[in-house]
């Protein structure tokens, strides 16, 4: 029996569930269980973040990896979304990132500013949006203010939205790190109680506890820890992220943690598309087996 | 006689004199007063304040508390209240809390960002909005900003307004502190020249001296301070909150005071629900016992 | 066991669900049903209807008496909401009825123009909106213009929407008239496919067969009409409407037949406020007797 | 003959002179000089001003000291205005002050935030707003921007503007300080470039000489002084603050020379109601001696 | 066969393929290719830029200029383009530079800010307007902010966006510099990732190394630095800028390695104008026998 809240379970309007079942039950698995494709890279990082599979750097390739890997949605920038989704419109859910920002400049408060609307989304056909909220910035004033304005057309329109949900800032440094179990699950209750759908984090990691309040510290197991993160976002699904590249193993074993807690699905980036094409389609269809153990 | 003004003397047009009434007497003990259940504590303090009674991080058991307490009205974030509201619509007043911060940055210059609207309040069938104001806060001149917008709206849609008026800010801390009588009384007054129906304060501590104005020096009781606090509000309904847990004695005291002086009620988070579900309970009857001999 | 869809089961918002809970679950007998207490004959007919009773030309004393009744509602055009309602807003709720007109011109092709918003309706508290929409008639065109925007704007701000629907003008004339089995289970189905939440009918006469299409031509008991009536309404709950003054013994009839199968609740106006004060409060008991034995 | 404008002479629309006679001579002693009465010290100081005479604290017995005491206007800020103003509706101008801020933070860059608006002052019957503008502050870029928005709904609703205004910030202070003759003759001048009808100012010091242009050192009297303050306003009306409690003989001599210079009224409140009831009436009636002599 | 995208794959409305249609078709070459010639330098670098060839002051001369050589488009600031521009209305495309500065305060934070708007391109029937983007800049995020507001007028009116995407700041300074091969292929892909049509760029130099990330480490010969940066573009037309001065052996090869890797144009100011007017025409030819080997 999952933990996992169905979609009658969490309180969206007929416009959001709409998307929401189409994304979950007429893409990838179609168990209610998600694996997204979040390539926001060249913005985010620059391309450097392509130079180990080359092919990466063409949008064009990661649709179709998307299309060819069976994943339910993919999540691109406006400009490549306006490029290069019209091709496949429809095969794959667009997942539309609203806001992002370059890595150049140093991050102490960090924010990312909006570059697109819920409004393009809807012109898009875009079945989700998604916002990067840095959770703990000494910048979150004018973020909450941006978020406000998104949350809001998100409403109105129906659109889901998917909160990119990322502990950041000089304040999250000297409190356990943008990692640890107390950033991680404040994150996921912030998304939630600004009125996220779903909320990607990064896996939390217990031991970083080095400046965390008391109720963090002890000897927590990492299953324990993705339990609570599933628990402080109560109906708002939870999307676990890669991350930067780690082994394979330490990645599925992550994954299976996360699904076994009550998640939703697996956000998956560069550790997809930095192997070769095939590699990456491999890697795919043994996070798909894990998710295939969770239906609901 | 009660010195608590009553609903036909506070100025407010019909439609926020109904939705009064409907909080202070067709819920709780019906008869003028209130005790509301804030709970967004997930967003002010992360999850570690549910680590007491983990029961406590599920809204749902919350909103259950407040319907077995017999509450006068329960205040959310948005996302909980888009989520966990519409299976108990109605059935206890929502107080729909417009804005809030995480606590993971300073707060020499705090203000708490919008991330909801009135027209959402509206639109979920909420009695009252809530606001909080950072009173003496160096960022007053951004929230006195923000808070316009929301009383103007509050005013158009004819929806209540609360107001937390917490001091806070360095020039607070340099001053008495933020519980002082200074503090106190000043916060109470600013809510009612800025035109909120209700205001939330912390119970006044006359001792806290160093640094105060000339006035408020001296050997005040705790029942002189809060009669001094409540006229400062003048027409405005005071709400006394139970900030940091302290002993029960010491809290039904402070009730007992506040009553007297003519608040309108009280305003109960962690207190109540850091306990077990039974003691919650009993501590709320007990609150109720007071609440029950100042009827208007 | 009731076959009346519950507040569950209609598919509403948040806000429409808290609004219309209030309504069916906190003010009169609070089992579900309903008894509303109509009072815009002043501007539908003009005084003349008060003159059998000219306390009743007195708003004051309507609201007192839906108060004294224990109804759900009452139903004011903007004028007398804004000037009566104060006085006791809160204490039964507020049905502003949006549109209007003299019964002076007449009505080959009527229009009800609207004369009022659903933001009149949000600052004055009201827990609902009523519209008069003109089934049949030969200006639906401009009917539906004028009603979309009502729905909007009902929706955006969570109001629930009752549509007085009545079939009217020379086409229904020449096809059964207006209480005509074919007549009213048309409008009930017409409000219904137009997204009201409660509506209005007169109760139907199926040996009214002038004209009507063959499906209406028949030996229909009049529990069979209403039956078929209640279910071509689907999940839009009815409210039967006690229409032009009969003996009380055909109206309590009426009443009865429609709660068994499975109307909301009833709408009466002129059968009760005709009479004296006294004789109304009696029928009033009489109605609700029916009404206690349809919980849900 | 008095070098004071009239109405007919300072350019206004019909809107703010039918709002301006209404204060200027239908209300105090008619003859087109005036006394305010302000009271917006619960937000400016807290209520630490209300010490000396606790009866102050509350806003009806204000309203009623303007009564009695038969002032042309009282100005209080919104909350208030909503609060009280109705029972006294209509009986004494009210003047909406539109911005405000605590002292509790320093003011280095002093700006006062609006928390009302000129729609505001329509709607509650107000005859004129008031904006402090703090001349000099390094804010001022901020403030411009705010007054402009105050400055456009005034014209557009015909609503006179008095402009408090006030030297303040650290470049003031360097320049001979908020009271000196150089900062109130600026201070005048900039309210009537930037467009009000009214500027309320202190009474200039013209010793204090001290960091101020050469043209302001020298050896003027306090009648130069206010007589050039008074020109400096050229067409907008000037109204002589009592500013913090001095001697009564000084004020009364302060109040002479000023409606000597042509100023057209005075703007007395802590002077006047930090005394007792009947002490508060006898100043005032010393003042309109004054006044008497200067009609127009 | 040429790597450069068409027209009929870049993803763009029936408006901005006209206008782009209009620019690369039916002016210069009408092969696909484009050179433009911008003239913002009066405002960004002052009228110093003027002192080698004063005849380039004036505005119509360069107009002039830009006919003769058959360029497709001139860059203009809305000054200029509203007292210069009816004069050859539609004979040569207008690219209406929608931001800009003065070079005078020092930019450690660059932002180029707004001074005007895609109406008033619509208005004055420019083919195009452009964009200054500082990649990397600390102020990025009022950069992005203001972008959006560009990028989403720009969509409603059909309006082609082309984005002068510049790296600059204090970080960039550290990381290899503005004209570094990771700065300019970052660059390019912002402005993709962001959604411009055409993207203009300076020629990279994959020598300065120091401070870049691992992945632009390494011996890359010029024609592979522009191969990728192409590439990263992906379906953003590139226009490689003359920059400042170099010689012209150097300009002419810069021009044909950026056509042989996919670059649809060239937009030469000062290498162009800071010349006499023959010469500037003779290398203009030049410039466009190159751009006549790469047709699409």
């Amino acid at each position: 029996m999952s933990i996992r809240p169905s979609l009658d379970q969490i309180g969206v309007s007929a416009g959001k569930k709409a998307r929401l079942y189409r994304i979950l039950h007429q893409h990838g698995l179609r168990n209610g269980t998600a694996i997204f494709l979040p390539y926001d890279h060249g913005l985010e990082h620059g391309p450097r973040d392509f130079s180990d599979n080359p092919e990466a750097s063409d949008p064009a390739y990661i649709i179709r990896l998307a299309l060819e890997g069976g994943f339910n949605g993919i999540a691109l920038q406006i400009g490549l979304a306006e490029k290069f989704y019209w091709d496949y419109a429809g095969e794959v859910p667009l997942v539309l990132k609203l806001n992002g920002k370059t890595e150049i400049p140093s991050s102490t408060d960090p924010l990312s500013p909006l570059n697109a609307t819920v409004e393009d989304a809807v012109r898009l056909g875009a079945d989700a949006v998604g916002y990067t909220l840095y959770v703990g910035s000494p910048a979150q004033e004018r973020d909450f203010a941006q978020y406000l304005r998104v949350r809001e057309d998100a409403e109105r329109f129906g659109m889901p939205l998917i909160v990119w949900s990322y502990p950041r800032g000089s304040a999250i440094d000297a409190k356990g790190g943008r990692d640890s179990f107390y950033a991680v699950d404040y994150a996921a209750r912030t998304a939630s109680e600004l009125g996220a759908e779903l909320v990607k984090v990064n896996f939390p990691q217990p031991d970083k506890q080095s400046g965390v309040p008391d109720a963090y510290r002890g000897d927590f197991s990492s299953q324990e820890a993705i339990d609570r993160v599933v628990r402080s976002a109560s109906r708002t699904l939870l999307l676990v992220s890669g991350g930067e590249q780690a082994g394979d193993e330490v990645m599925l074993d992550k994954a299976r943690q996360s699904m076994e807690a009550g998640a939703t699905g697996l956000i998956f980036g560069r550790n997809i598309f930095k192997r070769g094409h095939d590699e990456s389609l491999r890697l795919v269809s043994q996070l798909k087996e894990i998710l295939a153990k969770y239906p609901c």
